[in-house]
This record gives C-alpha cells, structure tokens and sequence, in this order.
C-alpha cells in the first residue's frame, strides 16, 4: 500500500523568506504550492515547481484565501462565487508554471480557513470543487476525512486523498490545533503516532480521548524546527511496517 | 482580406465598474481581457470570458505590471525573470478561464507600460514572449509593428497581429499619445483614417507629417464617448472597401 | 436643534472612479472620508479633504477591512491587535491629510463589514474606539444607536453620535439592509420617513414594523440615482420643522 | 560631537519575519520604521515603534514606494502629485503610532529605490520634502550628502541630517552597491572605514579610489551575519575617538 507525504511549499514572497524548501523537497512526495493569493508569487511559484521537478515531486495547487497579510489564515466571507473564481484563478495560474516545466499538476489542496471552511460547509466545498473539475476533472483534492468537503467531492466524481497530520494535535472534536509556531516533538514518536493514524485509524486527541482517523497523505510541515529528522523517522517506520512511500499516481 | 477588431475588456475590479463591456463586445472580433494585476479580477474575468463568448469574440490575454492603483501604466523596473513569471502566471490565469468556458485561448496583447516597454527593450520583448510560448505556442501576439517587439516574436517562432490604434494619436515618431480620457472626434474622419492605415499604409501624426503604418488589427476603446458610434463607421467603411471583419482565425 | 447631513465620500482608487464627491460635497456638513484600505488612496484622500474644506464640510476618517476587492463589506476575522493596528493606521494617514490642510479631524466612522461588527461584538467595538482614542481624543464616533458600540464608546468617554440611514431600508430587527445599488424612491417619502425618524423617533420597516430609532446625523449616499434631489428635499423639510443643518461643532 | 547610529526597522509583514529588531534595537540611537508600502504593516509599525520606545531609540519613518513584493527596491515612475501623497499618507500613518505611544516622531528617511530617485531628481527631492513639511516642520530628513536632496531639503529649510553606509560599498561615482544579501567583513575593518569616514571625510570606493564623503549618522543594517559585532566594533572606535553615539536632538 502506498502512502503519500505532502507539505505545503513555495510559501516565501518577494524578499520575505518562508520554510526551508530545498531543504524538505527531497523528502516528501507530493507539493501544495501556494498560488500567489495568501503566500507565494509567480517567481516563487516557478522556482517551487522547478524545485519538485528536481526532485520527482508531484505538484499541486494550494489556493487560499485573497490575504497575504493574513496568511490566509483570517476567515473571510467570501461568496460562493468568488471562492470559485479565486479558486480557478489560482488552480490555473499555477498548472501554467507546471505545464510549462512540462509537468502535469497532480492535485488541489485549500489552504488555511479556506481548509476549514470547506470541512464544515458544503457550499464552499462545492464551489472549490467546481473550481477544480472546471480547470482539470483529473486532478485529485487533499483533504482531511473528517467534514463534508470529502463527501462532496467523491459525489461530484472527483478522485479524493485523504490526509493525514503528523506534526499537528487533533482536539477532541478531530480538529486540527494551528499554532503559530509548531511545538517540538521526539521523531520517534511522531512516527508511532502516524503508524497508529495509518494502520489502526486512531489517533490519541489533546483531550487524551482516542478518534477514528483515516487517510493515505501525511501531511508535515517544512518549519516545524526538527522537520527532517521527524519525515526520517517516519519514514523509516512506514517502510518497516510494509508501506511504500509514494505520491498518488496521475 | 480580414481585418480584426480589438478592444481592451475586464478591467473592472471588484465593485469598480470600467468600461461599457456589455455594450462594446458586439462590436469586436478579439478581446484583450484583463489579468488581475493592473485591472480585473477572478470574477470579472470569468464574466467577460463568458460575455466574449455570448458574442463568439476571441479572448485573449491582456496582463499588465502589478499596480492596480496605476493601472499599469506607471512603469516598473521589474527584472526580466519577473516580468516572464508574471505573465506566465496571468496567461495561465486566464487560460483557466477560457478552457473552463470550453473556448481555447486565442492571443496575448501586453497592457499599458509594460506594451511600450517590449516595443523598446528587446529583452522585455523576449522575456514575454518566453512566457507567451511556454503558455500555449499558438497564441498569436498583437503588437505595433514599431518598435522590436514583432520582430524578436517572429524571430521566435511567433504568429504576430500588428495592430493599429483607430481613436488615438500618433507622435511624429509614431508613437501613441496615451491620454487619461479620449477625446472625441468625429466618426467618420475615425473611419477615414484607419481606411488610410490599412490601404494605403499611412496616417498623419499630431505633428502632421506622414508615417508609414502597418496592421491588420484596429484597437478600438470602448471608453471613448462615442464608442459604438467609431466602430460602427469604421466597420461600415471597411466592408465598403472590401475587407471582412473577423478575428485571425485559430 | 442641529441635525447633521454626512456622506461617505472618497472612494475612488486610481484610475477608478466611485461617486460623485464633487457633486454632493455641496449638500452635506460631514464626509466620512475612506482610508485607502477598502476603498480611497493617498491622492484621492488629498482631493477628498480638499473639496471638503472648499465646501466648509467636516472631514471624518472612514476606515475599513483591509480588503479593495471586496470594498470592506466581507466580514474578515481579525483579532483586536489587527483591528486596532489597522485603524490608527487608516485614521493617521487621514489625520496628515488634514493637518496639512489646516484642518483638524472630526469624527471616526467605520465602514461596512467593520460597522456591523463594532455594533455586534464589543471587543471589536473596544478595539476601534481605543484606536480613536490613541489618535485624538476629541474625535467623536458615527455610529447607530442600535448595537453595542455607543455604550462601549460612551463609556470610554468618547463623544457618540448617533446616526440615522435616509436612503437605505431598516429591517424587523433594526438592522440595515445594504444593496449594491441603492433603490430609487420618492425624495419627498425620504423627507418624510427622516421628519419621523428624528422628531417621533420611529421608522417603518421592511416587515411594515414600527422600530425605535435615533439620532443628530443623517447618513446619506452620493451614489442613489436621486442623491442631490433626495438631500435637497430632506434638508428643505428638516427646516421647515425647526431644525439648523449642522456638523457637530469641533 | 555627536554620531547618530541609523537602521531601517520593522519590515517585517504579517507572517513573513524580517531582521532582528529585537536584537538589534538597543545598539542604535535612530530607527527607520518602514510604513506599510515597500514592508511591514500596522501591527509591526505599532511594536517596533514600542521597541524603539524601550531601548529609547529615536523613531523616523522610512516610507517607500508601493509594492511589497519588490520591497520598494523596483523603481517605479510615479508622478510628483503621487509621491507626494504617498509620503503624506505613510509619514502620517506612522506619526499616528508614536503618538499614541507618547513619542514624537524624529526624521523621515525615503526607502530603496524612492532614496535614490530623491538624490537624482530634483522634483522627486521636492514632493518627499513637501510632503515632510505637510505633516511636520520639525522632523529631520536623513538623506546622503551625494545627490540633489539634501541641497533641496536645505533650501525648503528642513533640518538635514547626512548618513554614512558603514556595512555597503560605495562605487566610484560614490554610490551605494546594494545586494540582496550583505557581505560580511571584519568588524575592525569597517570600523575602521567609519572612523574614516567621520574624521577624514574619505572612503575608498569598489573601484580603488578615494571620494570625499560626509555625514554624522551611520546607517548599519541588522541583517548582515556578524551586524551586532560591527555595531559595537563601530561604537567602540567611535567613543575611543571622542565621539558621542545620539541621535540628533528632537
């Protein structure tokens, strides 16, 4: 069975510096490359795209809400109209640089409260989706299992992969707990924890309760402050318990 | 022998209203839609592709310099590694948008500071053209014949629209006079002059000499007081001369 | 008594024109002027204050949500540190455009979004009226009386006035309903409605309800198709009933 | 006689961090706080502006031109009237900050590209210290001896204080190499250049040869690798050669 790692990348602006990109590229498989709205431009956006190719990565969109300033991170009332037509924009502006670099864009991926708004309401899940099977019916959405976005997405005949997190906390109600700064934790177990997300579908929750959880994508994140050693660490134990670490095929 | 029409649309943004592009796109053959850097946005873009379709007009892209507040045209030292990634990034856009429509993307047309900088610097040229071909290598570019934009397009392989402006003035060198608000002239000396452009390859200048002109393509602006008036003349005069009026084809 | 005419004025934004600031100017004694954050920008902010000062109108700052293409009025979720920040922002870079007028600051009046949310939510309501009060405390604050910003401000001691909509509908609850283009009706109705409004203290609303209401200000807006007549019939009947159009004095 | 210590603070934006200010506040006497064009934004203005407030560092604001993604380093062809307001609006913005935190703001100091602009053209030179005027008399205007604005600013009667680059090169024409990282060097040696600088009036350029040169605040930059070693090197030089580090006198 495969097992996907994605992370968020190409998230540095102008002069401003984000995340260590070359440094974690080689280690995951698949990319969600900011589009320019909430982070990114189109140099960073070409670099980042370049930079998976290098590295065999696949390459998705990872749209967010019109902020820089937020970070996308600032949930804004759009209608369902604009989602949609950020969404294309963004989606598409992104697929040029792939297709340019002569790679096909492999999935979508909102970003921040756009994320979350999608879990929790079905009309932005729509107009996301929309977006995607307007710009390519081919190209999967990442999302968490958990929420409606998944729902709607397998209704509307889009291919779902559902992602699992290894450096962030679930709360009790199997959300995730966004910090600022992401806390350090042992390698080992991070990588214990995503064996059990994997193979047993629970995950132990901030409140000491035990949720289902279901996913075939790891997601990690490049700033967490030992990110390398932690993709190593479960790595190793993904592989030693049968898994095969790959991106989902095109 | 056909001669197209072409006007600049989609340059609303959010609840700015510009132009009367519901009125004018009867009128014209190819539209040169806005981008979202100097003009535009997602939504408007998407409606102006659809009204471009309404009335079986081209769509073409027309991306600017990243100032929404000097809508392009305050000139900006971009390097060219920037001014490529920008357009790659705003074809790219837009091309989401056409594709979505079920409508193939049909040229590229430069907007405001950055048209008179590719006409300049050949490097400006070649940096948007790169992203023209890496884009979609069947996109026709409009430009004037002056300056070296056209030739550094054909020396690269390509197809090139020479456009000629119908309701502004040329300098003695040729160039246009770009004013905040057009003046208003009478239709038929419009329709006399750009008959004079494209038979006889001539038009007088604000200095009233005589310049060599040459084009298949009359830009028209929609925001000229008697818009629809000027294009009707013009249209009417070309029929009579024996042109057809139509886009370059796909 | 004194009854107040203000108006949002200045939010033109580079080559985009909104309003007809220069028309209205005439028929108020407040503008709410915006502060290039959801609408405005330095130039049109200069301009603005300028043709207040032509016309013996007092200028007061209209800062918004940091968002142009939505023109302030998509709830964004800012925390109260942004919400402060942004407004000593808008409100300073106001504050320079009439100190170097000669001209003091009057009044603070937040705009669409960031009004409904200072009258729902009294953090948000605290946050704005510290911002004022950092800036200058001589300011008054525009709000209605309706919600919880007037007592948050009163009770920091902040000079409240209360305002009351001329041209736009109530709702059963009291709330007002924003469209995009505001509905033609009578200017003799209008006059009428606003008589109520100040001396009984009641409205109709959409619902056909009666609703409590008050104020010193009437709010109206440039952009109804029958702004002049609207303006000159309400000025004509108020006084007739005994009352002076007036700002509040400084 | 006293030597001002200069640097340009809070360019950080939203998530994007940038420079130490922190580390580095309590070794100037005078910070350049960026206004929210070229970098940083409210919020950054606000806490930088009670950092200087903590280490008792003279704040100026260091306003750029409008566009965050080249950091104000890409010359754009604004007109006078923009300039001018542009400054306006960022000084005031600024002003609003230190005076809601009981300070007076100290200097104005043009950032990047605007820097240069302002010591070639006179015009340029012109609108900045029209616009310092505008918002207050009393602030000084850093600027280099080199180029038209200091003779400008002297002529409109603004108090003028010359700035030397201790961690940049000068070119033969005396101008500033500016790269996007700074080269380290010695300490010692550049605090040897300083001193230099100051006592001989002398620097020797990239090209070899000696320029006259002057000035009595010297501008360090917090983000070069070893900027804290070269701060106290410099100070260090500076007090053993009877110099006294503080800002100009308010």
């Amino acid at each position: 069975m495969n097992i996907d790692f994605n992370a968020d990348m190409g998230e540095s602006f102008g002069m401003y510096s984000m995340g260590d990109d070359e440094g974690f590229m080689k280690y995951i498989t698949s990319a969600n490359v900011a589009c320019a709205f909430h982070a990114g431009d189109p140099t960073v956006m070409k670099r980042t795209v370049a930079l998976a190719q290098k590295y065999g990565v696949q390459v998705g969109a990872h749209p967010g809400l019109p902020d820089l300033q937020g970070f996308g991170r600032r949930e804004m009332n759009l209608n369902m109209e604009e989602i949609h037509d950020d969404m294309v924009f963004q989606i598409g502006a992104l697929k040029a640089f792939t297709e340019a670099a002569g790679l096909r864009l492999h999935h979508v991926k909102p970003h921040g409260s756009l994320y979350g708004m999608a879990m929790r309401r079905e009309e932005v899940a729509e107009a996301i989706c929309q977006a995607l099977l307007d710009v390519d019916r081919d190209l999967y959405l990442y999302i968490m299992k958990k929420g409606v976005a998944g729902q709607v997405a397998e209704r509307m005949g889009i291919r779902v992969v559902y992602e699992l997190y290894a450096d962030l906390e679930y709360d009790g109600d199997g959300n995730l707990v966004i910090t600022r700064h992401h806390a350090v934790r042992e390698p080992s177990d991070i990588a214990a924890r995503v064996i059990g997300m994997i193979k047993d579908r629970k995950v132990t929750t901030t409140e000491g309760s035990e949720i289902i959880i279901e996913g075939t994508s790891v997601c990690l994140h490049s700033d967490t402050a030992n990110a390398s050693d932690i993709v190593v660490a479960v790595h190793k134990e993904l592989e030693k318990a049968g898994y095969n670490i790959a991106a989902p095929a095109l």
